[in-house]
């Protein structure tokens, strides 16, 4: 049921990567995913085929994984080390490059909607912690109790990973899942757009950022290029400037989407993870190096899916 | 006085960028500015002929530019809007590409020095605020009373700006100035690495994180490219990860040193700024978009100097 179209639209979306693999991950889990990730899906798919903005599809897809416990996100946002919830979160435009980023905040409910206010109404491009929190309430945005983002498995993940004295872990020992959520996408404007958002890593230090807020490492947009929302180990995107290291190869290098992702995600990346990135022809790319990545995407060119585990 | 060297060493070191004009800065304060910078170029130089790394150096001069009320960083640094202190600092090691910075503290003398021991000790790269604090005293680093970063003609600024209902101004309202300081080095193992420390805006929102903790934008260092330090509006260098985005121009596009700094500052850079850097084969750039910038450089190769206002 593509829309005969002028010109192409595109949307990939992402729940997390990780060591996802059928034996780990039951019949029914798996069917809660892929609806979750199906409607995630649908929703920003009508927006574009309604002449929305990649902007608003980004940021509405982002919302509804937010929304999701199932995702390491607003409400499903794993626990610090102090037993809170800080989150990260960032938005991207590629038609003049605007970006707009929150990090550790605890009482945001849809933090990628107040990176969005960042960018559009703060005139900085990033805010942390409290001085974020006090921006969202001049917003109107009404702090959010800590009992909403309380999950009892998110609870337990940090029950174990105190026991073991470790972080990063998302799902349970055995099974290291980065967390994150994010979408990137093309309009019918030919505008592309990127957004990301995350609730970190299981038991982490409070204060920890990674990159999920920060524009170049986690989230990156560029018209002449391509969008990109990541998901891994926080620190090695942040090392070599990911996301924006797939549209430099691309304008600097000359490659194509599917090189230039592929190319960041198996050699220039120092750790595990993925990404999704959409280009301007609508083109789609879904590289990872982990056993698995929650993924979806839709592109007028008639490529279409929903996916957890690595091909083949 | 340059030693005989068989291979290159070179550092470059800034400490902010703006409206710096003749006109502007009496001729005792130019001296001030003078003395301090050509102090911490040797500094740095020394290091490096003495066999020291480039991570050392480029930590030694920040941090003696964070210890000199007259730039606008550690000892120096400008008031929030909330009358407060809130600085952000990162470091980079081109070797292995190890990264690590500090963003929003407040009671940390030399937050670049902080930095380097989130990338050595924390297994992170980024922490922000409290939580950054409380690394800090792990470590053993004892909190700095705020009087320690008072200086009345910073407090100044800030009541002009509050008057003005404006941020950024750094000097006077008259005189926009980023006040940021950094360094990037080439040390003769071959090692590049780079540096930066700013206390951010006067009358900032608290919260407020700029690029110069975050890896590829305000600071980056690749052994097979470059180091790079950058000064001026944060947002504009966050969304075009400026730092990156020159070593990804060499890298990707094959371009010089000189013509990628130039480029990025002068052509990509949506903002007021400047920048210094170093490459492996010990060139220097300096450009800046801004009537001056506070810099310093010197080479085996033979350049060197110390300057404020623009060429000619």
């Amino acid at each position: 049921m593509m829309p005969a179209m002028k010109t192409p639209i595109a949307i990939a979306l992402h729940g997390g990567a990780g060591v996802l693999t059928r034996a780990k991950i039951d019949n029914s889990a798996e069917r809660e995913y892929r609806t979750a990730l199906q409607a995630a899906l649908d929703l920003g798919w009508e927006m574009l085929c309604a002449g929305g903005s990649s902007l608003d599809a980004v940021e509405a897809v982002t919302r509804n994984l937010e929304d999701c416990p199932l995702f390491n996100a607003g409400r499903g946002s794993v626990y610090t080390s102090a037993g809170t919830h800080e989150m990260d979160a960032s938005i991207m435009c590629g038609r003049k490059g605007q970006a707009g980023a929150v990090a550790a905040v605890s009482r945001i409910r849809n933090p990628v909607s107040l990176a969005r206010l960042v960018m559009e109404q703060s005139g900085a491009v990033l805010l942390c912690g409290e001085g974020a929190e006090a921006f969202a309430r001049e917003c109107g945005i009404v702090p959010t109790a800590s009992r909403y983002f309380h999950t009892d498995a998110r609870r337990e993940q940090l029950e174990t990973a105190r026991r073991m004295g470790r972080v990063s872990v998302d799902h349970d020992e055995m099974q290291e899942k980065y967390g994150t959520v994010g979408a990137a996408a093309l309009d019918a404007a030919g505008n592309l757009a990127a957004a990301t958002s995350t609730g970190g890593m299981t038991n982490k230090r409070p204060g920890r950022i990674g990159d999920s807020p920060v524009p170049g490492a986690g989230t990156f947009a560029d018209n002449t290029t391509c969008a990109v929302s990541c998901t891994g180990e926080g620190e090695a995107f942040l090392r070599c400037c990911a996301a924006h290291e797939v549209s430099a190869r691309m304008r600097h290098g000359g490659a194509d989407l599917a090189t230039a992702a592929e190319m960041v995600i198996h050699t220039v990346l120092p750790g595990k993870g993925g990404l999704v990135a959409v280009d301007r022809s609508g083109a789609v790319a879904l590289p990872f190096n982990t056993e698995g990545m929650f993924r979806a995407w839709r592109s007028s060119s008639g490529t279409d899916g929903v996916a957890i585990y690595g091909e083949a």
